[in-house]
């Protein structure tokens, strides 16, 4: 089968061997596959990883025997492999489970191939009112959702999003939706015009920012914008972590005491939340597709994905 | 009347001006003033303070124009004098008001002195069962309850405190009556032991610790402290930081959000609850004393708190 495989170097594999499902585990063909930027990351040598890429997907499930009533539906899935057994899978942790491997980021072949394996248990099938376009999304969509699903943001909040990127457009369509007082802040014109259209109160990194909010939101991806958000977080405030990215920041602890400030980490999230939010047209994800790519032209499509500036690149299987 | 005040140099005055009381404020005459940490880093220059220093205290009413019921009680009180008025105050967060001054730490001066004013709603008059020498303690308990106060620690949590200073080993006392599965790790054997004699675990600082607690409250004060404390976290457990100090630390961003780990700073809290804990003798901080000084030897007696493996130094008025 085809892959696009990371070993070092990113490669496109025509011959790549076809996957057999391990007992408990559904073998699910392909149909669209997302680019994250957690791929670019990997590819820079986050993780350490070596396989083939990808863990956004929409696929068809092809065969699943201890699952039978899945075969042949549209499906999407949570990355994390976990145990189901260990004392953090019990705690209804599973997602930290420390014998989990990732989808196409820690010891499991990913999604962009023309089939991959996951547990039948990880397995959403896909509302016929969401097509492939949409449900691609349900992952970072699903991270998005995290936020809300570990910290209560109240619709008298103020609340400040830095940055526009895919993630951070998904975000602000999730917390719009609690009523509160959004601001987004972000350095793409036309990124930040998707929201707008969504009534959405947006403006450009550099112009004064109004601090003091309840809560902001640190989706930028970088140190700097990590400072920024500190500064904007008002006393008793929360600030929430989306970016992963390599190295560490300077925290000034002593202000972290005096203003009493909570750090909130926020990695992956619920992917029913992220299927209804889809279902019910009450996010809008379609103006997020920069382009489609043939999974065979997959290393040009991460070419186009590293650039500046461009939103989702999709792999779709079909010919 | 003698004071001890801070300008560059640490002074005892013997002929400092009676303070005067503003509208809405008493005149309180000290009983017994406690040195804190937050003292000696005021005279390592953090805050920037010039002033009579002290913010622990018991005293005596002597004047109290809008409370005349106060006059002649024994009182303690909050240590940040608010404005009642702003957003932030009406919002239920008075000790982060930004129109705030703080007794003996930032524009106002302290309770190291014969007399000095506060106003009338920050003081609480003592319970009769509570002894001086109990008393001066309440607004070091009190910030040690800020942690319950800000965070559900549940009788089922795991939880680690680092550190055996003053302050941790109030905060041990606090969260030890939530029935949660305690540890202390300190440096200070003779420390340690006022809390096993309490039938809290304990154990000395540089011995293995079982890592995944479900709350790590860092109480050292030192980058290292914060280091060691990120560590022993469990994913999606809660950091909880007491220690101001001066300097910045370095935080790998990115393991906090894989982990989806919370750090919740954490300084001032609720007096009346301290009192409590007090009058019905659920803490016992009479093991934490070590000296008590004659305000006339208010020099060596700052001496003394800033030698290694001291505990709490108090300065008494009577003579």
């Amino acid at each position: 089968m085809r892959a696009i495989y990371f070993d070092q170097t990113l490669q496109f594999r025509a011959d790549a061997p076809d996957p057999t499902p391990p007992p408990g585990e559904a073998l699910i063909r392909t149909r669209l596959a997302g680019i994250c930027n957690t791929d670019l990351e990997i590819m820079r040598g986050y993780f350490g990883f070596t396989g083939i890429l990808g863990h956004e997907f929409v696929g068809e499930v092809v065969q699943a025997e201890t699952a039978p009533e899945l075969a042949g539906k549209r499906v999407v899935g949570e990355i994390n492999a976990y145990c189901g057994q260990c004392p953090t899978c019990r705690r209804g942790d599973p997602t930290h489970c420390p014998h989990r491997t990732t989808l196409g980021i820690d010891r499991r072949h990913g999604t962009m191939a023309d089939y991959f394996t996951l547990p039948v248990h990880l397995l959403y099938p896909v509302p016929d009112a969401v097509p492939d376009e949409w449900a691609v999304f349900t992952e970072p969509l699903a991270a998005a959702c995290e936020i809300t699903d570990r910290l209560h943001i109240r619709p008298t909040d103020r609340v400040i999003v830095l940055g526009d990127g895919k993630l951070g457009l998904l975000i602000a369509q999730v917390l719009q939706l609690t009523g509160c007082d959004l601001l987004v802040v972000g350095r793409h014109p036309q990124k930040l015009a998707v929201l707008e259209r969504r009534g959405i109160r947006t403006q450009l990194a550099g112009d004064p920012i109004e601090p003091g909010a309840d809560v902001v939101v640190e989706a930028t991806g970088s140190a700097e914008g990590f400072a920024a958000a500190r500064g904007l977080v008002r006393p008793r405030g929360t600030l929430v972590l989306k970016s992963t990215f390599h190295g560490d920041v300077r925290l000034n602890l002593s202000m972290v005491v005096v203003d009493e400030v909570t750090l909130v980490g926020s990695r992956c999230g619920p992917f029913p939340a992220a299927l209804r939010l889809l279902e019910q047209k009450l996010v809008d994800v379609e103006p997020l597709i920069h382009a489609v790519y043939p999974l065979d032209d997959g290393l040009a499509a991460f070419e186009q994905a590293a650039a500046p500036g461009v939103l989702k690149v999709l792999l779709t299987t079909a010919s």
